[in-house]
């Protein structure tokens, strides 16, 4: 079957194979006056065109494609914040490379090497730790980038965050109507935002609301999983400071601190209440289900697609960043201070 | 900074720029004498070669990239499937475009032109259906593909799943050894290979181990979810035929099938027992801790990985198709048989 080319198109709508070219590709549409784009592509629809998006990239270093590098899938966050992506990107005719880098800096330089060599047009970054001489240097060359759930300590890079000090705001709030004042706090590595941010608001609500200072009451995990969750909820319980309440830095941390309190034979949430923070999927099937800060995974997927999209076509707009609102969803892990 | 080509390598190593192409590239470096490809790929490595893959892309029709389809990248069993595809692919050079089609036909034919004009070198599917014209006509067609967790009525294609009448064996001898003769069966939908074989797995092993046989013991699910085993569930418990055990189709199902017998104010594993399948991520947190057969989903991805690069090394090869063997993990929701 002959396959209409981009010439024949244009030759039948009237129009330069240049202004056809445009009008056929989303990410230059918007160049094309309306009425003559909406000509151009019903024309191009019934002639069975369709754009060779290889031999289109040779020519114009356009890809279609952008590169999504992201620490490992097999956490759960992960899943929707790609599906997130991949529902705005697909309509527009985008396609996403993904890595998982494990937060290894060699895999992610080599990944980012393979994708320029595949001439993507841009990164999502899921990866950024709060220093980050890749990225510093990939913004300096005006690399159009979007940092999910991430931000870096220098440099003026577009990205989509949630809200996490109002996050944690809501869940000490929680907790204080539940009548706790001694609360302790399991924080996340201090090497990437989210750690910072959520820990800097921990130590505020306390401050704010008069509660007992923090001294000893905020242990800081190794890393982000129920195992490092565990060991600080022991180290917690051995130092002999007094607490009713435990705010963790994420979902996989409290899990880590439910096995804990299980092992010691102290009751969730009769002794001590736990809150988690991302509402993973099916925290509300664990025992007890999870009293937890939900981030909205897909909204932020989404949302970086959008933003990436913004920045493909206008590479000189300011650098916009979004913050998303989080909510709490209670459920058994959090009840009343034991007296 | 000049960039080294490919003719300028071949020179310094003293080889025909075909030769030196072959070693260079992992799919074809198995046709290039070991030493002298060692040899190749020391000077490339020296002069700072780095392939353009689109270039090569165009000229050669290989693009080192394949198209992976699969339902919802949100379903806790595709991340890792994705995972185990990735690790085997990424060191060979090779990457995967990823498209979720949420089962929907239309979705999938678009993905799979989509990937065709971006010349990917193969497919795996892990969407297939037990009778599925597209998959039909690209088997035809000798299209490189793979099937994951799924295989077809008709066509010969090379798959790799999870050996589920194995699997099914060892979940109903578990209920036996607990004194169970009255064992229920929350199936999958029938249109997935999955579905059917673990249902006639059940009622071989009733037949075998003359239990009770199905009659009314089998309920089928219209969807692998919460919701549908809820709903299956609730239809057993209604039936008015006796069971002291249930094994599901899947841990979504299971998963309903708790939430009704909660509803119900049934305990479980006190009056009956419940058994999933897959054992996907913290199964062993939700309340009981579900027993459950495990399938080793990173391997199935890994596997579908290097069967997919065998396919396209020899595309004359007779297709092999694997079978996982299965475990099944035991936790807190199967008990004794109640009296």
């Amino acid at each position: 079957m002959h396959r209409a080319t981009l010439r024949e198109v244009a030759d039948k709508a009237g129009v330069h194979p240049a202004t056809a070219s445009r009008a056929l590709n989303s990410a230059t549409e918007g160049m094309v006056n309306a009425t003559t784009a909406a000509r151009i592509q019903k024309v191009a629809k019934e002639m069975g065109y369709t754009p060779n998006p290889i031999a289109r990239s040779l020519k114009t270093s356009r890809s279609s494609s952008i590169g999504l590098i992201i620490p490992d899938l097999t956490n759960p966050l992960f899943p929707p914040i790609v599906r997130g992506i991949e529902d705005v990107l697909r309509p527009v005719g985008y396609n996403a490379w993904i890595v998982n880098t494990d937060n290894q800096q060699d895999v992610e330089a080599s990944a980012v090497e393979s994708f320029r060599q595949r001439n993507v047009e841009g990164f999502v970054f899921a990866t950024a730790h709060l220093h980050h001489a890749l990225l510093e240097e990939m913004a300096a060359a005006s690399t159009p980038m979007v940092l999910i759930n991430r931000r870096l300590a220098s440099a003026d890079i577009p990205s989509v965050t949630s809200d996490d000090s109002t996050g944690v705001t809501l869940a000490i709030q929680h907790l204080v109507e539940l009548g706790h004042r001694n609360i302790a706090h399991l924080a996340g590595p201090q090497d990437l935002s989210t750690g910072v941010t959520r820990r800097r608001a921990f130590r505020e609500n306390l401050e704010e609301r008069g509660l007992p200072d923090e001294a000893g009451r905020i242990v800081v995990c190794d890393a982000w999983s129920e195992e490092a969750g565990a060991r600080g909820m022991l180290q917690l319980l051995d130092s002999g400071v007094p607490f009713t309440a435990v705010l963790a830095g994420n979902d996989l941390l409290a899990l880590g601190a439910y096995d804990t309190l299980a092992a010691r034979g102290i009751s969730c949430p009769g002794e001590i209440s736990v809150i988690g923070f991302n509402d993973m999927p099916y925290m509300d099937k664990v025992y007890p289900p999870m009293t937890t800060v939900r981030i909205p995974h897909y909204e932020l997927g989404a949302e970086a697609a959008r933003l990436l999209l913004e920045v493909l076509d206008g590479p000189e707009r300011h650098p916009r960043s979004l913050l998303l609102p989080l909510t709490l969803v209670v459920r058994g892990s959090t009840g009343p201070a034991a007296a």
